[in-house]
């Protein structure tokens, strides 16, 4: 099994980083799993497909008519904001591309699994999450702090 | 997107069945989505792969260490038997093979969900759910009846 | 703590019997859970509230604003058809009355969670579930059944 | 109904502030609603009583086992960490006392769901939560900022 890496964010004016994130995850062989919505979490699963890439996207939903159009593989899970949790779970890394409280939720959620978190600056600052100053870098800390949480 | 055929079940005896279900959806082209977890999970995940097929695989658990050895995807969700609404949420169709109270939960969630249900006989006997003779039955109604949800 | 008894179901059709029970277990001394909402929900809390009996809802949505103007507490999931699970997990028994197939769902929880479930008759016939032919024997199995679930 | 006020947070360090709000908050007439375990929850719950105030508890686990003794109604949930989303979500209010990443995610959600957050100091410090010095300076905030979610 490939490794999963999380991109969590929102915000249309972090699009291009997140977009880029994805591609770079893509290149280094990690499937993305993103919230599966718009934003952030298309322009993840759209870098991603660009470099030929796997995409899951885990829906808040009861059914996928809002998923974006770079999924590979949708979960529709049908618990709201619930479904925030099991975004950050499915991840062996979680990075997070700008976003507001629902991002917060997932950082919590993130650190309270032992699942790493990187947040790509400008972003929420948390301790214990680790800053990344580009989506290079973000990458390359997800990337080396991945271990399947088995 | 491939369409999805959600899996359902539980019982030793019923893993050979369950197997050839996995096999034919891959055949058919379905990505095979379960729970994620052993007997009739597992033999349909293993089914599926033997034919080259997708498996997904969403466990209730914080941690992918559950996880049977035939998925390629693996959504962990924390959420516990709540994990059972995505499960058939996630299927354009669902098929179950025997099952006990935890399956009687996702067929009434797939129920209410208005996604269609396959019963693979001797199974649950549900008004609204279709009963299928054997896996192939099985399986040809479950493509038949696929519709994405959306 | 008082019992805690679980009542479960839909339709108009059994709001009056859903209302008997609601009050007999409040005679009994025992709070009854609910879904929160209409219909079967809404007569067990109004029952239960005719016979000074206390009550809590357990609401699918992000926000109180449906919820049955009988409850004394109510609690708001943002999960959607998980709040099931909660709804049953939380009785020490559970009553079904009437219902569809989130009824079933529920049951099928209550029982992989080894609540007791009574069916009011005629309601669905589900293996493991004690059947009942009033609302007195209803409450009756229930009390006799209800264990604390620690 | 009542005015409802989440009491979110954890370590042990803090019980004795959480002690105080749960007895100001049932003074001033709310109910305390807590993820119903230990430390703060516990807390939060005993200085409610203390005051004769009512006392709900939202459990992640299957059971009610894990229940501390000063909760007068238990919710047992099955959903692991996404109760979290119930607790604040059931409150008009959300009031954090210490906490780790847990009470992050809650602040998150609660923020999602424009639940307005105090934060007892020290606490976490997020933008759009309110900062209080003193129990009763969290507890004046709370119920002023209260409204019924509908």
């Amino acid at each position: 099994m490939a490794i999963q890496v999380s991109v969590i964010g929102s915000g249309a004016e972090h699009e291009e980083r997140a977009e880029a994130v994805g591609r770079l995850l893509a290149e280094r062989g990690a499937t993305v799993v993103t919230g599966g919505l718009g934003e952030v979490m298309a322009a993840a699963a759209r870098g991603a497909k660009s470099a030929g890439g796997t995409t899951i996207g885990i829906l808040p939903g009861e059914t996928r008519s809002d998923a974006n159009p770079w999924l590979d593989h949708v979960v529709v899970t049908g618990v709201g904001h619930a479904r925030n949790l099991a975004v950050v779970a499915s991840g062996d890394t979680v990075i997070a591309v700008g976003g507001r409280y629902g991002t917060l939720a997932e950082i919590g959620f993130a650190l309270t699994l032992a699942r790493p978190v990187v947040v790509l600056e400008p972003g929420w600052e948390v301790e214990g999450a680790l800053p990344a100053a580009t989506p290079e870098e973000a990458v390359e800390f997800a990337i080396a702090a991945a271990r399947p949480s088995s």
